[in-house]
């Protein structure tokens, strides 16, 4: 499988912003039950295996997994703050919870749960997240085995990127890139200039 | 006309991380022309005159232009870095170009473009965003005399809130606002406590 020709320049940016703990977040849209747009910060949790698919954890219970199961199409907004990259990537999300009847995928669920911390693991154990609170106190200090498997909020989403826009702010630099499925079912990437 | 409550959580959050440019950037997503998420950075332009409502300047050549007048719902993620607080905040947008009948609305239009630096306007005399570059050369330099008007492509759009989702990773509080109609036409806020 060939390198998508837009990662290197993605995995450039997130080295060279990576003294900052924030440049892992990206914002994420999603068309809400309600038709209209949905938008929050989530965490970038790699590249899936070699591909350019990438991943991201989430709570089964937050009202995003409602809004994919409506409508799988998202677009991320990437914003590098010491480079001044930006990468629009849009495309569609798998979403892999505990109930997936691929294997494989479980597999790719249980690695991505391993990869987290404990601490983020226990908020998966938490109260159900975007409910109203009920009560003002700090929850009780569950503890969980670093041993245990995923629990069954635990979400693994995988987005497969069709197409991204690179904005240079820096150079005032403007690309798209296109993917297309070729004869031979192979992903094919054009490139375009842009102006910004 | 009552501030908004979720208001002054905004502006401690501006003054706090000031320092930081990128700290009045935001991301907003609308609703593409395919049905599709669209994302993209744009630059908090303040607050309308004293009210809660939100300013944002862009090209009226760009596609989130034609993508707002097919759907005009919106939400920003605003995440400030320093002091991990996010907002999403969604809402309808107005559109204000120089075609607009309200004379009003012109005047705030006018009041924006003399807010940009001379630098930024001379962007809206670019070639058109979006579209292939023809040269890989710079462009030739335009000049703006600073005391010229709103060029046709400058756009002021106003984001009117409906619902604003407050989240602190740092206290782990999550609230949410929720604004109503009241019988004698005011807008009312309404608060509920969230499990993040």
């Amino acid at each position: 499988m060939a390198t998508a020709p837009w990662k290197q320049l993605l995995l450039n940016a997130l080295e060279s912003n990576s003294h900052l703990k924030h440049s892992s977040y990206f914002q994420l849209a999603t068309i809400g039950v309600n038709g209209r747009p949905s938008n929050r910060t989530v965490v970038f949790r790699g590249f899936q295996d070699n591909s350019d698919k990438i991943q991201i954890n989430t709570d089964g219970r937050t009202r995003k997994i409602e809004e994919l199961k409506h409508c799988s199409f998202v677009e991320i907004c990437w914003y590098f703050t010491d480079s001044w990259e930006q990468f629009r990537i849009n495309g569609k999300i798998d979403i892999i919870d505990g109930s997936n009847p691929d294997l494989h995928k479980l597999q790719q669920r249980e690695k991505s749960w391993f990869a987290n911390s404990l601490k983020s693991r226990l908020q998966y154990l938490g109260p159900n997240p975007g409910l109203p609170s009920l009560s003002e106190h700090t929850q009780p200090n569950t503890s969980l085995d670093p041993s245990t498997g995923p629990v069954e909020a635990f979400c693994l989403l995988v987005l497969d990127p069709d197409q991204v826009d690179y904005l240079n702010l820096k150079s005032n630099q403007r690309l798209t890139y296109r993917s297309s499925v070729s004869a031979t079912a192979e992903k094919m990437w054009s490139m375009e200039r842009l102006n910004p």
